[in-house]
C-alpha cells in the first residue's frame, strides 16, 4: 500500500502547501536528497500548541505538534517531487523541542515525528534521528523539525 | 550579472579564507554539495556582536551579524569552489539565534541571511531554512550559521 | 595505516551496534554519504557523564564524552558500509553541547570529537563542524553528536 493511501486510510491528508513566500522555501532538492524548511505545528496557518514542552505543553501534545510538522515537511517533499509516493527514503528527521528547565524527554517528543514516518513508509521510513532541545523556537513554537527525504 | 559582480555592487567583498588551523575546516565538497562549518559573525578576528539576542543584542544588529556569517560562508564555499559563481544553488541554511529568554523572533534574525542570499543568486539564492534558539553560542556569539551548497 | 588499525593501536574499540529498536535507525546511506542519529556518550548502556558543561561536568570530561559519541557514530557508520575502513572522509560533524548559563567553550567541547577524527582519518578526516549550545539534552547527557561520512 502506498503511503498516500496510507495517510487517507489514518485519516489524515497534506496540508496545502502555502505559495513560498519570502527569501526561503519550503523545500529545495539537490541530486536525490530533498532538504525541507525547519516545520513549526501549524494548521490552517496557526500553531496547534505554544510554550515549552514540561511547563505548557505536556509530552503527549507535544507528540501531536511532532506529528503535524511531519505531515508540514512531508507536503514540502511531495511540493517538489510531485507526489508522496516518490519518497523512497526518509533519511534524516531534525527535531528541535522547546524544552522547559529540566526537561529530557526530547526522544519521546521526537518519538511522535518517527511513529507517524514508519507507520507511512514501513522500512524506508525508518530514518536517522537528531532530538535536541532549545532554549526558544520560533513564535513560542514547542517543536521544530526538518526532514531530508531521498527522492526517485 | 553574476553573483560576485552583485557582491562588489553591493559594496561588500567576501572575507579572506584564514588557513585552517586544528582538526575541523571551513568547507568540506562531497559530490555536488558543499558544507560549510558553522559562522560566526566574526570580521577581521573580532565578533560584530557579542550576547543574546532580545537583550543585548537588538534585532537590526542581530540581522547585520547574520549577514556577515553568511559573507564568511559564501568565503568558505568559494574556496572550495574556486569562486562564488561556481555555485548552483543554496539548498540550506540553519541559523541559530543566540536568544534571551522570551525572545522568539529567530525567523527575523534569519531573514538577514536569506535576503543576503537572494540579492546575491536570485532564483538559485532561494534555499531551505532552519531557524532555532540556542542558550549559548561560542565565544557568546549572537548568531551561528551554516550553509550547504550545491556546486557546478 | 588503516583507521581501525590505529583505533586499535590507540588501544580503543568500537562499541558493538544494538539491533536498532523503535522507529528510527542509528545510520542512513543516501549514495555516498552516511547519516548517523545523534550519538549520547552511552558506554554499554550508561552515559559517562551527566549534566551541563560548566557546572556539572567539565571541559576535560565533557571532551572525553565528545569522543565515546564519535565512537558510538563511528559504529554506526561502520554498521552500514561494512568497516571503519570504507570511509572516504569525515564530511561534517554537528556537536550540540548541554550548556550552563554563561558557558560559551562549546568550541573546546567539540575539539574532543574533532581531533579524535583526524588522529583516525588524518586528512580524510577533516571535517566542517557546528558547535552549539543546548538548553537540555535527552537523559540530560552533557552532549550529543551526529556526522555524515562519505563512503565507497
Amino acid at each position: 500500500m502506498t503511503a498516500s493511501r496510507k495517510l487517507a486510510g489514518m485519516g489524515l491528508a497534506l496540508p496545502q502547501m502555502a505559495e513560498p513566500v519570502g527569501a526561503y522555501v519550503p523545500a529545495v532538492r539537490a541530486g536525490s536528497l530533498v532538504f525541507t524548511s525547519g516545520q513549526l505545528p501549524l494548521s490552517h496557518g496557526e500553531l496547534i500548541a505554544r510554550g515549552k514542552v514540561g511547563r505548557d505543553v505536556s509530552i503527549t501534545e507535544a507528540q501531536a505538534a511532532a506529528r503535524q510538522c511531519v505531515l508540514n515537511a512531508l507536503a514540502a517533499v511531495a511540493y517538489i517531487c510531485g507526489s508522496l509516493d516518490k519518497i523512497r527514503r526518509i533519511v534524516r528527521v531534525n527535531c528541535f523541542v522547546n524544552s522547559a528547565t529540566g526537561f529530557t524527554d526530547q526522544a519521546m517528543v521526537a518519538n511522535g515525528a518517527s511513529e507517524l514516518l514508519q507507520e507511512l513508509f514501513g522500512q524506508a521510513g525508518r530514518h536517522t534521528r537528531c532530538a535536541l532541545g532549545s532554549t526558544e523556537l520560533p513564535l513560542d513554537s514547542p517543536v521544530e523539525i526538518d526532514i531530508i527525504a531521498e527522492c526517485e
